[in-house]
């Protein structure tokens, strides 16, 4: 195992400060509770407890937030890594010394339609499949996803398995006979620059237009997102969450898991929606809602309180 | 591109009224609000809303209900495919004019076993599994499913990316030790003509008779349809939803997205479940039921306003 | 057909009686109602209902309790199978006489990286991919999973179609300029002996330690869990379920379909969480949890009287 010092980190990594002890060496990281001596490690939030786990932790490399220089005396026996976003600098960390990057290559099991549009700089998994799609330069898609035809994904996205990108939405029109007559799906599906998508996820294409996936959005496992969906930039889609056909995602919105949307709604910039929560409107900007139906998290909170006062 | 013109919609869609100018073409199909001047577009409903949609669009073709004729005056400017079911009328015009019919065709990879009942006529996509079952004339398999052994699919069914069907339902007992015994399924799954299935969704065979998926059944992405579950004829079963085992549900029932419904229970004909709808007992025919637990539609709307008034 | 009798039972299963007509075959199991003369059937609780089914099948081995002598008199037209358990009872039968042991194989199709550590007497189905991981003897995997590197599984697994075991944990800092950056994943999945796996499931690796199903765990179809998860033995995970990341689970639990469980959160020994419900604190032993948000049984059920008696 490699052995790195303190000048290793400050090479490597940017916005930190350093205090404590400069002559230890690290080979790992580790979680606080099971380090050992070697280890680097590090806690989000400067609590009684976590200052109670540094205190019995055996790592010697411990990332925190600045302030922490005041509350305890670690000076003499730990090396110190400060930072106002301890859980940034440790990733980045984690990234800089204890993540290879694998050299990009194609699985020879994988199957290519010899109409896609492959970059170079592009790793397919083993089984998977690429209809006539694009898929742009630092592009990662593991194994077992089936790409359809006319989806573009853009450059540095990760797919992980599993995923089915591009398949027809659920569209339906009652014929005279009280059958479904399946609407035809002539859109795609565009997927941003550094989107990632968790495994076994699914993004139904458009119907006219294109389902979109904006720029550095983050989808999770096992989630579903309609035809003509459109999310904004650098959202977060959590596990098992349904995003039903038409709805518009702001940037920066976080989406709970197992949360569900009602089609055709919109949902605001930076807004949240709470876990589990069924939303049934639209949401504006910046709101937390929560619920069944999502309400707004202050109404949420009255109701649930109300209900508990009654019942007592 | 192809063009085409009034005669040829007249010649390969029925029950519709042609009113406006006769003289246009049309090369392709588009959502009204960025069409080009060689576009057939759609509106569903007549608000003012979507009139003025058509008064900005560029598309010279638009398919409309019938009674719009009363209320706007395009004859001069548009050609109007007038209809009482519009949806109905486009999504047969894109299916005469835009879907192109792909050859029947297995791939290479599909792996399927010696004693399958493959029809003729029957599309099986990359790396999708076949086991000891049967898949009738017209069917078309997307690529990475994995079909099971005692697995009877019937005509013109469509199976999107990822499904598995025919895997052991979940059924255990405990045995002296407090361990869970797998309870043996023996029972397969029956696929009626014209059921559609979305991407990664699962049907589990039956314990020891069969899951049975009726004739014109929609079934969306992600769905879980456990062992011995029978649905009715032209049911819709929305994205995420969750079908425990046991369950029979009728004809022309609609589940919405994300619904959960216990098992054993009784879904009736031509009834609707809510989205996010969590269903603990058997519905009637022709009801709509909502909310967690589900309950009639109109009781869950007083709840939601009693709640609503208490904490204002 | 094999015809089996009386003694064949005695001799493959224990922890039985046998009195009524000792002279019957049976060459089939079947459902209680569609039953033949050579079946064998069984009914879990003595009911009227199910009294009156027993007098209506054609079925001459019924399986069921052994208080059923004091209810009904059947000594002369059937043969009854006696126990305290008739669930656990039937299954012993169907075992071992209905269900066939495939002999171990790995399908030519399977891909497996030249690190994976594959014991003897081990199934491999058709596409699947193993990394650079471990798995135990008696282990069956189905065709179209998925195993990333990292992943120890252990002795008598099962794992059904399409899932995906190892796949990066859900993790991310937000940037300087509001941007995800992703947290590196570095730890592994256990997957302890006796467990089972429904299809499509997804299960993370976790951040510095690993996500662990204990044994004898039984997991549905289209669970998502999350890093860091840890599940103790015997516990039951039920379809669609959301299992956050680092949410620890005790022994004994039982996890209704759909449901969702916030992150970080412990779930008691031998609690139930109800369909749907979403898990938003901790649950203490052997408690029944229900609602959004789930709270212990009692109150769920009093604050739904509550509200039906409000709006009535």
């Amino acid at each position: 195992m490699k052995a790195y010092n303190v000048n290793d980190i400050r090479e490597r990594v940017k916005n930190i400060s350093i205090v404590g002890r400069l002559d230890f060496v690290f080979t790992n990281a580790k979680a606080i509770d099971n380090a050992d001596e070697e280890s680097i490690v590090w806690i989000k939030k400067i609590t009684p407890n976590q200052l109670l786990r540094i205190q019995r932790t055996k790592a010697k490399y411990i990332v925190a937030e600045t302030s922490i220089s005041k509350e305890i005396n670690l000076q003499k026996s730990k090396c110190l890594i400060l930072s106002d976003n301890p859980k940034l600098t440790f990733l980045r960390i984690l990234k800089a010394f204890f993540v290879e990057k694998e050299a990009y290559h194609t699985h020879h099991s994988a199957i290519i339609d010899p109409l896609a549009k492959i970059s170079e700089h592009v790793t397919i998994g083993p089984n998977t499949y690429i209809g006539k799609s694009s898929i742009g330069s630092g592009t990662i898609l593991h194994g077992n996803c089936y790409i359809y035809d006319h989806v573009i994904i853009g450059e540095n996205v990760t797919i992980s398995a599993g995923c089915v990108i591009g398949s027809a939405g659920f569209g339906y029109a009652e014929n005279e006979d009280g059958e479904y007559e399946s609407f035809p799906q002539l859109g795609g599906v565009q997927i941003h620059a550094n989107v990632e998508i968790g495994a076994n996820s699914t993004i139904d294409r458009g119907t006219l237009t294109d389902t979109i996936i904006g720029e550095g959005v983050k989808i999770d496992n096992l989630v579903h997102i309609g035809h003509n969906v459109v999310i904004g930039k650098n959202s977060i889609i959590t596990a098992n969450t349904t995003i039903s056909g038409s709805v518009k995602i702001g940037e920066g919105v976080w989406i709970a898991p197992s949360a569900s949307i009602i089609n055709q709604i919109k949902i605001g910039d930076n807004s949240t929606i709470g876990i589990g929560s069924v939303a049934v409107k639209s949401i504006p900007m910046n709101e937390i809602w929560n619920g069944f139906p999502a309400k707004p998290v202050n109404e949420y909170l009255r109701q649930e309180k109300f209900l508990k006062k009654q019942v007592k």
